[in-house]
């Protein structure tokens, strides 16, 4: 064992022996490789820390030379993890030990949990404005596709069975507003992680003086986590990561089942760029739409994240096992919904839609049968329970012969309602059926407020561009402060150590 | 078959046989159960719908007097519910059936699922109000008790190591301030369910006339659902809901499960009152915190809920079994944290604080080692490792002598201190020694922003205080709204049977 | 409160108030409502132990006369439940306290977890044999429906990509053989269960006498669990029944969700029976595949149920929290796949599938694309990346030429050999091309172990059935051993109270 | 884009487009990630189904053994995997197209997926086998250390609350049981994935001909999946591994929570060796458990997992994205246990028992409460309601005068009793109490079958120990079996390629 790595984990001191084998083949391993997306971003808040307790005039300013010397060092080619060398936090000890004695100063005034989770606040900052600009390119796709396609007939469905004359362009737009949802709540999680926990002790205050709010600010904070026990285990955030990620998935997810379905053979209104696809290696016919299946296994997966990371809530307080695993699950579905997100934005953009295949699957009209019921209420004077029997009769009294409502006559409307006892005129009847068999009529009648009518939809769509242009603004005014505060630390570092500050 | 049940079902019109026993036995009544809750709200939906369309002009004046009389009926002496009669909404139809004739408007321009949905969310909103409120006093109940105890020193833990002297009062309030937290998820949650899904057909318009924002502003939503579609499916608000839930009670959870190692004799820090606690059967010195173990069990059955709600949104889109146990499962989920809390409140008003055990569990003096490595930095003049190293090893020789950090003398410390070239002058030490054994001024030295001196804590317990007023207002407020709304409608439909409208 | 009530609470001995009313709202009757499942199995268990504790002479004989013959009262007509009298086993004690003063004697030597702990095995014992006979039932329906469509062609999918021909009752299979190892699954599970926890006084044995496997025995165990602190507390078969129960209604869920597609206008191979479906209340052109969905939205139900139940096992041990949801969730997820199998095998018994159709999705021919390929390397000796290759160009050409492999010619074959210098007489290239493209031939080659070919179809449905009947053999004598033991009990109390014994 | 990489991705023939960068940095990236595991196992599967087509000739003997050279020298010093590459199987292929044109008949008769899943089955046979040893040698550590403390004393919890008087041998073997269990179940999910998948074509056999009997042979299977497309699609056995996993990590999860409290200060029973805990970077006198926290850790993780697993089976059928992850997910929860498992055994043997401390916890008698009332019953004949209230009373009673159970008189007894009417003559009172009072003659007296006994507990401790020693038998005969095998094929493939076969 060497010196470094010794003091590092305090072998010696108050441990009388090094971790065993097994401790650091099963336990520190697993950490480790939990922890090493949070590389970076504690490298910067060991800056912030040392720059700090320059000010507070707790670390004399020339050992705090060659500690920030070092860390910039550590910082431009970081050094290979061990679990030998116990968590991120003490492998970096180690490695700064062999550098300096000033290290000796980098434990002042804190936890290493302090370090790891303020890491942990800027990585998961930056992971959400990632997800975040990622979503919002699937939102334009989305808006886009929907405006393109505000005329194209398809069959709208519940259950998988047909039900009612939509467009593709309001039918995509389902899968769009959610997006502004999802959007919504990334931005109000931002604001929660944006908090600074670092300058907290071990978790209530210190005894050394410390200055939060400038920790806070050096680090691109909008400011300190108020109450330091409570900044040190928020269990929520995590949770909630994970949360805000799993609804976000699974919206898209939606998408891409609907998508593989439309993109069958018997549906075929749909055809994936082939850069989006797989073939087989057994069966030569084969294009598989293999970008939505990815889509699918992510939201699979991250439904279990997300019930892991609860549980690892649900214990007593002040336990470290809370966040664990934690550091790396709740960054890494953020991660994979952006990932997601920006591969499904390519996949729209490269979408073929058939308006062929789609229109076909409206020809025997079962999908206007709840049309014309309404125009039996609405124009002949039905209540709607008799005009819903009505058509549901016409359409098993076809079944039965063979035929489908696209060819319903006036005749057989007719003697349906004489039973019923509707009598409509003839001449009004056939004007009825002739318009509620038509599904361009159809969906051209939906002109309320968030209907299918192509009005509709292209203000909507028009509303989502814009919403979408808003939040990309928000988020890259977010991105923005956070990168120009790391950039004005590194300044302040060299400057401090070309002994200008 | 009575006739109603067969009309509610469409048996002999559209289907050609009745449901199977098995079907009714299984399917309709698990989907009814998860309807009940569902009851009272429908109802109200549905006379919003029938104003509206008389507005509208889609149903007849008179039909609607009958239908509306009969609907008020109904809401005031809630029929039996049965699965042989289908679900909520068939139900409802069945017995109207049985009543009038004027049931045959009820359905115009509307699926089921509509009204389904629209009381799905005008039941999540109170809902949340309850929880909410409930949450709010917990945080109160969390305040007073920190303000109360903001000097009652105690050990904090990590890993159930004592860490370092804190207070009850600063510990409590590691459960207040995440309580904030999900009063903000809540309110935002909120302002997504309080739009109306309303007026949109079977789900992307419909060719009678409506009035989506009548529609909203009769049941007192804020505004109309933008997109048909979407509103007809949101998948994410009861994923979101479940979401909200787990992270409020993993917090409530968290205290209650150091309550429950605090109340063992070991600690005896805590002591519930008896009306929460449950004796024991066979043992009759018991007096077990059963409030506290419910919480725990109660966060567990969310987390469960969460993940089935979570996986039930994975499907393709337009799939009713979305919602089938979503329309119970996301207000329970919520309802459950507000039971909770409000039980949680009691409890801590309840609670008694055993001063002498905790200051006890302080005598070693083994929590103030960190205050002595930071005195020997802050004072000393070390950099923190070899000071950390100096108390590591003074603890480990005291342990091997048998004695505790409280029995340190300045010889021990100063002896170490030699051999670790780190030369501090006796009188000094001395002090040093002193001061960093006394834990009542290690915590009032924690004045930093957020620390545990009795000052700050109990700034902050006064600004949870101020902080919980405001959220009060505001769900008051929305709370208030809603109710208003809905006397204003049954005040209009009472006008309105009246022929007063 | 009444005496009765006090008494069973323990008010005024060891607590000296009584229960808070929100304790008694929120946890008491919660906590009772997960309990109303185990009713009738506790009283079993109390008349068990009466007669145990007469044997072992603890209880006098005359007492327990009066005792049992109150608890045989109670076991007729079970008295109402009420959370202000606290959990099942209090109100049941309650309600016997205003009987007889007997009821001193029901809790010697046991704790109330004993008691209801027991009933809970009762009860999972009674529940997996149910849902066992259930899933038998829908085995013998998939060996049918197998052995009817053993030559039904139809294409096989991935990535609901149609992929190779195949047969409906090959691949109805599919869903029959996972069915046989949950019923093993079933089996270890019941095996487990089926250990009595009774006799072990609070947790590790009790200085009354004790006959644990007198208990086991008259309650119709197998064993008593061994080690009695383990018996009391066994986390992991509340965690196994829901698992092995998601792992069930998967299955079932695979083929609910396929069924969906199949039954879908656009595929349109299979037809529900219209006791199955649902109409729609707008839409009266509308059979929606209810059973189906329903079946999914129990699967997700249930794979929240299973993460909640595992997060509550993970506590410290000797916790209530672990069980309290526990009593219900594992015995009504079994339940719930129960349900679910039996309205699934009805639903298959009533299952139309379109041979026409089935075949129509055959007709391009792609599917027999990898046959095609598998020729060209046994008959015509290319390997197998250059046959695929082959194949695959030749999809891609008559796919720009607006053809499909069914429209092959030799000559679009032969050129593109050649281009691939993969010379094969026009002749052979002929007969391989003309095998490869007929469905049934491809299907009827396919005679390897577990392979589509007929014969291989049918020997498969005989063994599936024959399967079925030796685990109908087994769960039945489990349930006869169960219920005849149960019967012995009440003869043998009857004997006693009449003074026989 | 390489001719290799072109044609293991079928570029250019069947794909028009290469896949899109972000396709590949995606989707192929993460699922190259859970594929990394099954690496030298492909390796295997390739080589048996190689020497397998050549028995049955479909592959030349020539190409057989340039192919078969290859991908030893492929298995000697694996490939770097890169997602440009596709998946495992494309990546093997790109490899061995730039070493041999005799690459194209690896793909002949099976689809990637069979190779993918044999080499799972093969990966997940071999990890239940080191998991279910490492869990034998922590059920060694638990039986040996509960022989040792056969007569330690210290009290049994519920809540938390001291119940009764147990020993520490007695109470550990409560994890020793459950592991049978754990051992039971993951023997039989070994007999479940301990059948070969491999000579089933793309998913229902093959028209090449195909030895199935024969590939399971030689990859060391006890037999071939039955049905061809239940082999290639099975979901359960992925969720039982993650089932099995998680019920055998919260056992010992249930254990490690119990030591994180009984190595608190307060309670001081246990304390964990050095090399298992870890220090504190800023509390110079901690010494955290950092081994059990890292258990629970574990615990948490794969509840998540297991409710992700879960949701992946649950789709349509023939949907790739079911094993996408759970390739990885499922022998990566079963190695996380394994893991665990020897670490805790490490643990449990470094771990030492302060009796003394125990013992001190029992000395207030409040655990001998039910002893005395058991005792008031046995041998004063009263109910046990009776006694029960008695004992409560005076526990109540001494506790208002500040005195403990240890401290009651005969006095005290003799007061209440007689208020409740239950005389009992004052020396046998007083023998009563004294025994009641004798923690070790509470335990001694509780020789019922699994009761704490030290002589019970002696005799169960051996039962674990010889059960141990059967599983590990059984264990060991099923890795030796596969490891023969493997060496077979390997001998079998160095011969053929020399020319020997």
């Amino acid at each position: 064992m060497t010196d470094a790595r010794a003091a590092a984990l305090e072998i010696g001191e108050r441990l009388s022996q090094a971790p065993s084998d097994r401790l650091i083949d099963v336990a520190f391993s697993r950490e480790l490789g939990a922890q090493t997306r949070l590389r970076e971003a504690v490298g910067w808040v060991d800056l912030a820390h040392t720059l700090s307790l320059v000010e507070t005039r707790v670390i004399p300013r020339a050992a705090a030379r060659k500690l920030v010397a070092a860390l910039l060092e550590l910082q431009a080619g970081p050094a290979p993890l061990t679990p030998e060398n116990g968590d991120l936090y003490t492998n970096r000890e180690a490695w700064l030990t062999e550098r300096t004695p000033a290290v000796g100063w980098l434990g002042a005034g804190r936890a290493r949990r302090e370090a790891i989770t303020t890491a942990f606040h800027l990585t998961l900052c930056s992971t959400l404005c990632e997800c975040a600009m990622a979503l919002i390119t699937t939102l334009d796709a989305l808006a886009d596709l929907s405006a393109r396609h505000s005329a194209s007939l398809m069959p709208d469905y519940t259950y998988l069975q047909a039900a009612q004359p939509t467009t593709f362009g309001h039918y995509v737009q389902t899968f769009a507003w959610p997006i502004l949802r999802d959007l919504d709540r990334l931005a109000a999680l931002y604001a929660r992680v944006d908090l600074c926990p670092a300058g907290l002790g071990a978790c209530n205050g210190s005894t050394l003086p410390q200055d939060r709010h400038g920790l806070a600010r050096r680090l691109g904070f909008s400011a300190p986590v108020r109450h330091a026990r409570d900044a040190m285990w928020q269990a929520d955030l995590g949770m909630e990561a994970c949360s805000v990620a799993v609804a976000a998935i699974i919206n898209l997810d939606r998408l891409a089942e609907d998508l593989m379905i439309f993109a069958s053979a018997e549906f075929g209104f749909v055809r994936l760029a082939d850069r989006h696809a797989r073939a087989s290696k057994i069966m030569p016919q084969k294009r598989n739409p293999f970008a939505l299946v990815f889509v699918r296994a992510t939201a699979n997966r991250l439904i279990g994240v997300q019930a892991g990371v609860s549980a690892a809530g649900r214990t007593p307080s002040g336990q470290m096992d809370n966040r664990l695993f934690v550091y790396d699950a709740a960054p890494d579905c953020v991660m994979a919904v952006g990932e997601a997100a920006a591969l499904f934005a390519e996949v729209l953009r490269g979408l073929e839609f058939d308006a062929a295949r789609a229109r076909e699957a409206l020809a025997d009209r079962a999908v206007c049968a709840s049309d014309l019921a309404e125009a039996l209420t609405g124009q002949g004077g039905l209540d709607y329970r008799r005009a819903h029997g009505v058509v549901g009769q016409l359409v098993t009294q076809l079944e039965m012969d063979g035929r489908r409502l696209a060819q319903a006559r006036v005749d057989d409307l007719a003697a349906i309602m004489r039973r019923a006892e509707a009598p409509v005129e003839a001449g009004a009847l056939s004007d009825i059926l002739t318009a509620a068999l038509d599904p361009a009529r159809c969906v051209a009648a939906r002109t309320d407020h968030g209907g299918a009518a192509a009005s509709e939809v292209k203000a909507m769509a028009a509303e989502l561009t814009a919403a979408a242009q808003t939040r990309k603004t928000h988020f890259f005014a977010l991105q923005d402060r956070r990168r120009r505060a790391i950039a004005a630390l590194l300044a302040e570092t060299s400057d401090f150590i070309s002994g200008g500050a």
